[in-house]
């Protein structure tokens, strides 16, 4: 394999440690797997993360920024707040078709880590969600698309629909859960000005 | 300690289990493990149990019977389907305190699993509580307090909410998460007739 530049390997070793979390579990991944997946010895790999720790906190922080930036370029040409809940939706299953493994990775983290860091990472993760959706039910409100109410429980009925539709499809399928469309439109019927 | 009969035995077991599960994993916890911590041996828990996997279906299977017992104590003595709903919601946190461990180890299961008989009892549990809430919804509808509207879709919304509340204050406590009374208000206020 030709050496990476440090950019490009850190973006490899992310790439490799979730699959590998999302296929085994974290607690079962060592690092010495991951490096060797990498085609790279464990020494080079603690160059660019110090730890299995280390790795997990970066694969947080990068689903965290792609889901935000994704979000952001599908509602930025979108004017109504609704259309853009409705387009969030629209997206989602794909989102997460493409996503699965890291939000694996994520959701094991969250039912089963009692690391410090780790969860410090996914409170970070869960309030970027929540702050992204506030700012779209708070443009709603002053708009009067939307009827005043409390923000943080719309976005948390948003961020429980997402993780109830994600955990139920990339885990118990096939399972008839719910289509996540109907899912907001009921969100948006309660919102009504 | 004294010999308990075989009902009492699998009980003690289950919850023995439950809270190993719950500690340090499904996987990293063993029957031997369980066997020592209930102070029996191996062979005997195995005249109870078959398998690690056994004990696990007990376990869910357990979760679902006195939830859905719960749920329908609780009900029972109200007659507006909506006041049924709220004084859900209202229990839920405690209800989830008492059950705290047996939730962890189903959410556990359900992000890192991938045995089918695990994932077969996962399905069983939440076709179950689809159920209850598609009775309660129904209801509502049919008494045209509630506006018709896909059971399924309230249901899942339902068991989001509830799955979004758990998971959180499981697991990222501290963490200011939303009020799941608040929730149950906004879900209501999408039924309205």
């Amino acid at each position: 394999m030709p050496r990476l530049k440090a950019p490009q390997r850190r973006e490899q070793l992310i790439a490799v440690a979730t699959k590998q979390f999302a296929k085994y579990g974290y607690d079962a991944t060592t690092t010495d797997t991951i490096a060797k997946s990498a085609g790279i010895t464990e020494p080079i790999l603690y160059r660019h993360f110090g730890s299995k720790q280390e790795l997990f906190i970066a694969i947080t922080r990068a689903v965290s920024q792609q889901t935000l930036r994704h979000w952001h370029e599908l509602i930025s040409p979108i004017d109504d707040p609704a259309q853009q809940l409705r387009e969030i939706a629209r997206q989602f299953p794909s989102h997460l078709k493409e996503m699965g493994d890291a939000y694996r990775v994520i959701h094991n983290a969250l039912t089963t880590s009692r690391d410090r860091k780790v969860l410090a990472v996914l409170r970070e993760h869960y309030h970027q969600m929540e702050a992204f959706f506030t700012g779209v039910i708070e443009t709603g409100i002053k708009r009067k698309v939307f009827r005043p109410i409390q923000p943080k429980t719309v976005s948390w009925s948003l961020i429980s629909t997402g993780l109830g539709f994600a955990l139920v499809s990339l885990n118990l399928s096939p399972f008839e859960t719910f289509d996540v469309e109907d899912a907001i439109e009921f969100v948006l019927a309660g919102l009504k000005a």
